[in-house]
């Protein structure tokens, strides 16, 4: 990881915008290559999360302009067609993977599907949150969503990372009865309780998912969030569900092998991939109802975002918010 | 397969009742086991589907009475668990996969949550739609539910066996504007066409796959039935399926592999397993609104079984009944 001088980003196609970063940050899943589990072919310019000014749109863009404050998502979208019409804007048929927003500048396409202007440019204070809107902050909130979490409902969440804790809070606010958070980091345990977790369970795999078949009367939690993405997370999730559960599964699953036939007699619903974050753009963190920004425990200048990638893969970071 | 005269079934719990059956029949997923690909301990009694007449009730059975004509499903449920409650009858807590109703006499655990008496004693025509109610009928309704079909959706269905079929008949009941059948068969095209099929595609496979999407303006079907369980039938349904499509699987799955990473890139929705049958009883058969008997093509005594699972092996039959 190493942070280097690049052209300018600028206006490619007349529906695209340069926005200039007021801040960006790093993912849980910018480790996967950075691990080396995910195979690059070269040099990546790293990067998927974003906010900030609009510092110059394309001939076809009417939605935002130049001058105002902007939040977008990880997958760029149309919004128009049937399928970001329904509300999977991750999934639109003409989707952009974002790439190469750890930079001070960076081109969005589809701005007109994609970015979302807030009312103003925003207090610092806020910067975090709505950074956090761009990726982990709607990962959670759809992981959540597809658990459907709501009154009455017992829902677990596997991760503590800061999707994991996004689907907590996300969780409280769509209404759920009982968050049990899989957790045995004591920071993120204190987080996950803030945000709404009303109990924390240290066991993993097969012996985790028993335990909230125990706490839950034999039956299993009615929805699970899956925001990992290994073998194990993904059948601690399945296995810690009710007959007809929802499992809401955003982590990027890697060496994740599902047997059909282990699948099919759970009768467990999967519902997940690329979150359309895009649905779930910041209203309520304008009006200070929420406050994600607080999956970020270290700040760095973007000259360091090497350290930032350390901390984070050693686990002394939840999430790294990089100033530029 | 052979027929052996057996001890008759008798009641050994007290939410017990026996059935002495009206017909029986022979299941897709019978030719698991036929077929060598499910391995059996040794001699296994077969048959999950049934209706007839309640012969004895035990001490706790409230709900039927000796007399009554009755239908049940192929997973015996309490109907009073939270999960049963929820409309998963199939996840029931105390659920018991029913095995040996191809015979005179049936043992059927949780009596008064499994049964379901009909208004009256049937006149004989229909007989086999009351048993395709047992099993196929509602493992294909359910998936048409789980694939969402409704009005102004597009549905595929793979599988043209009986329990494609009569996801055809559903997704037609739920009002689904386009049912697109995938299907080589002469004889079971025209049913499908009859039960409401507006299409049909001869490609299977990926090829399938592209085909839809071609159909559908490059979007792909809002929802897909896999009625199969094989990987190509599965990944053929995934394929077929839009951004935020849902699959409704129920073909149990042999041999199905899910690779996590490439489940997650399609964000499609899975939601199946063994069928909450329970919850499709039958008042739309006896009311003669839907006729899902058509699915038996071929009609033996139960003593010729064998050669029952002989032609549903060899495809020359779609659905065997068996009378008794």
């Amino acid at each position: 990881m190493r942070v280097e001088e690049l052209e300018d980003a600028k206006i490619a196609e007349p529906t695209d915008a340069v926005i200039r970063l007021a801040a960006t940050c790093i993912c849980g899943s910018d480790l996967w290559p950075y691990r080396g589990i995910e195979k690059l072919d070269g040099p990546a310019h790293m990067g998927h999360e974003y906010a900030g000014v609009v510092e110059q749109i394309g001939h076809d863009v009417k939605n935002v302009k130049v001058g105002d404050f902007v939040v977008g998502s990880f997958v760029a979208s149309d919004n128009t067609c049937e399928v970001c019409q329904a509300g999977y804007q991750s999934g639109c048929i003409h989707r952009v993977f974002m790439t190469g927003t750890q930079s001070e500048l960076a081109r969005i396409p589809h701005a007109d599907g994609t970015l979302v202007p807030t009312p103003g440019v925003p207090e610092a204070d806020l910067l975090p949150s709505l950074l956090a809107a761009s990726d982990v902050l709607g990962t959670g909130w759809y992981a959540a969503v597809a658990a459907e979490a709501g009154p009455g409902k017992t829902v677990a969440v596997v991760g503590d990372g800061a999707v994991g804790l996004s689907a907590i809070l996300a969780a409280k606010q769509l209404g759920a009865e009982r968050i049990i958070a899989f957790s045995r980091h004591p920071e993120r345990r204190a987080l996950a309780r803030e945000f709404g977790a009303t109990d924390i369970v240290e066991e993993r795999g097969d012996e985790g998912a028993a335990k909230i078949k125990e706490m839950t009367g034999g039956y299993g939690a009615h929805g699970v969030v899956e925001a990992v993405g290994t073998q194990e997370s993904m059948w601690q999730a399945i296995h810690a569900a009710r007959g007809g559960g929802r499992i809401g599964y955003v982590g990027v699953g890697h060496d994740v092998e599902l047997n059909g036939l282990d699948l099919f007699f759970t009768g467990v619903q999967l519902k997940g991939g690329p979150a359309p974050v895009r649905r779930f753009l910041p209203e309520l963190i304008w009006d200070r109802k929420i406050n994600p920004g607080k999956v970020f425990d270290l700040t760095l200048p973007l000259e360091q975002a090497a350290e930032g990638y350390k901390a984070m893969d050693e686990r002394r970071a939840t999430k790294v918010l990089l100033t530029v």
